[in-house]
């Protein structure tokens, strides 16, 4: 099962390495990781899309805890949460073919941010399965160029700022 | 100065400790980090940015080309690149700012995707300095929680797809 786990940490020299150290070590399957800014410049938030059984993932958030860094490991996976990726994809297609991507983005919500002589640049929001689902329709073959975010994640409603460093 | 550097990385057990490592071994400064899939599953891309001075990123970017995972190393601070960054920004509002919350919203093309009783949440794209400037309007006291991908990066135009793999 894939589990999604935001933690908070100090942004201390070598912290990414011991988080990334975890995983390798151990080979757990790591899927995705983002390193991002909080409102906090001496905190920043990793987001980690792990798979495993459970025994595995509870092993994983154990070990993160125990890292001195970090200061919260949520794991929002039973939690109601906000999943989203960002995908820039650039897309070969020649003035023949750029109306029906640009059709396309419209119905995924996705933005036309390059139009080249024979390609197109699309920004795309959302779950994973909405941009492989983009991608498949497009074609992967016409894809030139993608970079992916991996996975970001907050809870979804009630207030987590005051308990975020509390624990 | 700011250096934006794309990689392609094979999938292998132990790539990111390296790259990571790299970082904390030698006191670089990395301000953040994205690892996604590409359309090749044996292949991921991954997005630094880390600042210096040009000896040192010179020495940044030789290291990375010696590792050997690394398939190709792209430093995008010298070429057209498009620069996008997401941000999941849980703000509280009761209903009396509810209104002024999602005006802001609008003008920053961001998108609402949570209404709770005392917060929205909203989806931004865009550079680092636009999603920085949605949250100096809306007041980073305001901010309950934030999760920022990080920067992620392509080249704007020109092909890429066949060169990606020969260097």
């Amino acid at each position: 099962m894939t589990h999604v786990i935001s933690l908070l940490v100090e942004n201390h020299q070598g912290v990414l390495v011991r988080i990334a150290g975890l995983f390798s070590g151990r080979a757990y399957n790591l899927e995705s990781l983002t390193v991002g800014v909080t409102t906090d410049p001496a905190v920043s938030r990793v987001t980690l899309v792990c798979s495993g059984d459970d025994a595995v993932i509870e092993q994983i958030k154990k070990q993160l805890n125990k890292l001195v860094d970090v200061i919260k490991v949520i794991d929002l996976t039973g939690l109601k949460s906000i999943n989203r990726e960002l995908a820039l994809v650039k897309v070969q297609a020649g003035p023949e073919r750029r109306a029906e991507i640009i059709q396309v983005a419209d119905v995924f919500r996705a933005r036309v941010i390059d139009v080249g002589a024979d390609s197109i640049s699309l920004e795309v929001t959302g779950s994973t399965e909405k941009i492989d689902d983009l991608l498949s329709i497009i074609g992967t073959s016409a894809v030139q160029e993608m970079a992916r975010s991996g996975l970001v994640s907050i809870e979804r409603g009630r207030k987590t700022k005051k308990t975020a460093k509390g624990a």
